[in-house]
């Protein structure tokens, strides 16, 4: 297996994090996504969305996209589960995960591609270029205020997402708090369950992947 | 269980037929979106985010998300799998979704909700309120272009999203064929792979649902 990674991006660092609590490691290879690399033909050729993450198998076979990939590794690496260990789990921190990849990385991508000089026509990643829209940029921080009011709701009765369980809902949840402060959104003073939460999962040894 | 269904809301519309092609039976709960009966205090116990499907166990653990929901059913119902039969495929399909998702659903709920008067504060669906941007609605149009480009380029290939596997990455792609109808947009003439795909689908039983 390749794990094709970008280590200043926020979307492979959840699968670094999720490796590193696996403890599993796998060779990885660097796209340098500020310098363009995603769009170079032979990038293109493994992934015609040009994004990051990807998994590579052995077998040339290309999985794609952050929740499916760790829900593969998941499956190989069963050890220490954190997509949930039961049905039940497993649809929950699904839900967990969707919701914050709508209202969590998109509202930041929104917030930081609308209004970053050097994505004058990349407001969204993937193959097709979008114009930005300022209004948008506006709406993704109000999004962002509005996600960590419901976060510290959330933390006020729960240790992690999924109670006393970490699960890849926190892994989720602590990557878009840290990708955030690129659109300098932070924990706000008063949401004091969120940054107890916050202060937990970022003092695990797999923050630092 | 209990299913908490809409009938005229594209979302529901992919977990029953997810159901009719697993010819399970749940009885279910209308919940009428158009009259606003999602902020009923009784429904928002329930539902603190407004959103219909739902998925209500016995217990009365409530699921949410129809991603979350399906892979759950797959669980309890695992005759006839539609999430993929092997962890590769799982995740292939897994990727499908959460592709269409974002430039599916998203897209078709940006042209939609961003253009309709009745959704003057409502431009994302949730318990927060967003003002309209008719950029947006714009976008969401251009954005749907697109999708039926890349579809058609898969389908050139391919009889189903997964190769000869129908899956429930075909159920996401039907629904929103259906859905992107509501902002007037339509499978392209020139679009024929797409069209024969969709027809294909669209002719299953389980389209009815």
């Amino acid at each position: 297996m390749k794990f094709y990674d970008c280590k200043t991006a926020p979307s492979p660092r959840r699968v670094r994090i999720f490796l590193a609590e696996k403890g599993v490691e796998i060779d990885s290879v660097q796209v340098d996504l500020a310098k363009g690399e995603q769009f170079s033909d032979a990038f293109m050729k493994i992934s015609p969305l040009a994004e990051v993450p990807l998994l590579v198998l052995d077998d040339g076979t290309v999985l794609s996209q952050v929740n499916a990939i760790c829900r593969y590794l998941e499956e190989v690496f069963p050890e220490n589960p954190l997509c949930g260990r039961t049905p039940v789990e497993r649809a929950q921190v699904d839900a967990f995960n969707g919701l914050l990849q709508m209202n969590g990385f998109m509202a930041g991508a929104e917030a930081f591609r609308n209004a970053t000089p050097g994505f004058k026509n990349r407001a969204m990643p993937g193959p097709h270029n979008y114009s930005q829209i300022p209004e948008l940029a506006e709406r993704g921080l109000l999004r962002l205020d509005n996600l960590f009011a419901d976060l510290d709701a959330h933390f006020a009765d729960n240790q992690f997402f999924m109670g006393d369980y970490y699960s890849m809902a926190d892994i989720s949840g602590l990557t878009i708090v840290d990708f955030a402060k690129w659109v300098k959104k932070f924990i706000p003073e008063n949401c004091v369950h969120l940054q107890r939460w916050y202060d937990q999962v970022n003092d695990r040894p797999s923050a630092k992947a």
